[in-house]
């Protein structure tokens, strides 16, 4: 997307490479919304530990991260013997996979990845086949949310006010984003309408990456407290809500994403409002039976206890805002019941929760 | 309650009085929950000032300090003029008065503190009767507060998890609360439970005052994201809610509350969990005839868009957390309808929304 610094606008993706210092270059997340920076990793342990680091984070961006540090750690590799060769590219992939543990994304990129280099019969082949793979990663996590913006754009009429939750805009992706992308291809079309963003504690994703996203594009926002929501819905002003997703079950139709996305949910029911979970392909887990064997991550105290920002000196502080001898409980997690999805917007159009299943084929299912 | 401050226990009130020195004694409740201190107003102006700043804050505390306010005026005359007397004395209360326009608990403690003040046949004789009208402002306060603590501590069970919102604790009364007094009540009954106390962004009043209270009452609680109450009550981990009030409207049964309350109410009901709130008499409003009509107060979006406390260097620090180009929307209050409140608690006992009506002259309705 569009960025402006200084004055100038220039577009930048989330993840990219540059083949000639074969380094990969991120937008460094955590000190958003306060600098924009690019990090350039000069090789691929280096990707790892952004990865590791939250340098780079979201399921779309891990991925495609992942993808481009396998393709470096193998052009770096220098000389003519395949096995050789193959050892290190196993090294690499070794490397990027442990960054982040739990995360399925990279691992799918990278075998991705793998599975296109072994068409080349030469390490110089198999070396140009990595990165074209990378690129092609990068390209189709794109092409899917552009595709989940212009089935959800359909959604949006003039004059609506628009709720979302967390960050699933183009920073947690390789570009556009999915729950933002229908604001975006809504705009395009020349809409105009207004986002409320859920400041999203303890990290306040809202607060800080979705709100400058939307600063970036220009569209109209506030951000509100998580209370808040509940009350504008009783006064009548919402009229939709867009979220992202971790994970969908196929087969039960149940959302998983940052937690408070549950309690929007129910809200949303109640008072007859619209509530869609937009997602690429890559977020449907086919083989889960039941939301309640999703692991919901229980995330250190200290992100509810405090937070983050800028001092009025202009130094990033993390101040201590709760009780010093008390503790909490932080969920990081939750997970929304079909009967309160009323359309799950996917890069092949919009379906039902139960539609998911049934449109298997569509969605990219693997056996 | 007991505080205790380096290692030795002892009994404050909120709201107290100094005879000796003609000094209204309140805790300093901007800087807890990292310093407890108490500051001692000199004179009524200072005592007005106290009000003003949120020194002290919360409709019981406000009321009794607006009562001592104005007895600590009336001694402060110097003479037996009883019409230059008077003149002073409507000085003060206007002074009081005029320290927070929009509340109306200081107005009723002082008209109070008057009616009793009037019995009086010299200026010492009206005096000592305003100082020790304003003692028993404060002294029912507490009755009424311990009132709803054994009704409310009828609710709660050995091992229930308890969910409370923002701050209805004894730092908002003279003493022991309303939404806490059941707690404290429970606690004294010898019973175990588990108290989550909502964040209640922005101003996070349950993560600052009521875990800071309950740590002094050796309460085993925990601070959870806003958002995280849903997820807990899906997970059966939540059994019994809850709250203050600020305003109940005696005729439709509605309940205001600190941002955020209508969002746990309507969770609670979609997981069939009761749902209580606790008041003291002179938060009940007789005459509002229906929840649409309550203003709600649009605060500064500073609140939204950042959070006070506490560096590593121990400086307090107000810091930026949103994107600095972005606004918010901070509505204060929202309004539960009594379709979502199982009971109220209060001294007179617990009734149905509907039930506050036909028990008013138990509640002290005045036409």
């Amino acid at each position: 997307m569009n960025v402006t610094l200084r004055g100038r606008t220039k577009h930048f993706r989330t993840v990219a490479f540059d083949a000639a210092k074969n380094s990969v270059l991120l937008i460094e997340q955590r000190w958003l919304p306060h600098e924009f920076k690019i990090v350039a990793t000069g090789n691929f342990r280096e990707t790892a530990r952004a990865i590791t680091d939250m340098v780079v984070r979201g399921a779309g961006a891990i991925g495609a991260t992942a993808a481009y540090g396998l393709a470096q750690g193998a052009l770096a590799f220098r000389g003519g013997d395949l096995k050789k060769f193959s050892a290190h590219v196993d090294q690499v992939y070794q490397t990027l996979a442990a960054a982040r543990p739990t995360a399925v994304d990279p691992v799918n990129a990278m075998n991705d990845v793998r599975r296109n280099m072994a068409a080349g019969e030469t390490v110089a082949e198999q070396q140009s086949l990595a990165l074209a793979a990378a690129e092609e990663f990068a390209n189709e996590d794109v092409r899917h949310c552009a595709a989940i913006g212009q089935h959800g754009a359909k959604l949006i009429r003039n004059g609506m006010r628009i709720l979302t939750h967390c960050n699933a805009g183009w920073l947690a992706f390789v570009d556009i984003g999915t729950a933002t992308a229908p604001l975006y291809a809504a705009q395009a079309q020349g809409k105009k309408f207004h986002v409320f963003c859920d400041e999203t504690r303890p990290r306040s994703q809202g607060a800080t990456l979705t709100a400058w996203e939307l600063a970036q594009q220009k569209i109209f926002h506030q951000i509100i407290a998580d209370n808040a929501a509940g009350h504008l819905m009783q006064r009548g002003e919402i009229d939709l809500v867009i979220v992202g997703s971790d994970r969908v079950l196929a087969r039960t139709g149940e959302a998983t994403n940052k937690i408070g996305t549950y309690t929007k949910a129910v809200l949303a029911a109640r008072h007859g409002i619209p509530f869609y979970v937009a997602i690429p392909c890559s977020t449907i887990d086919w083989k889960l039976k039941r939301g309640l064997d999703i692991p919901i991550e229980d995330r250190h105290e200290s992100e509810v206890l405090g937070a983050w920002g800028v001092t009025k000196s202009g130094k990033r502080e993390y101040i201590h805002v709760a009780n010093p001898t008390s503790g909490a409980r932080n969920p990081g997690f939750d997970v929304t019941p079909p009967e309160l999805i009323t359309g799950i917007i996917t890069p092949a159009g919009i379906f039902k929760p139960a539609g998911i299943w049934k449109r298997k084929k569509e969605l990219g299912y693997v056996g």
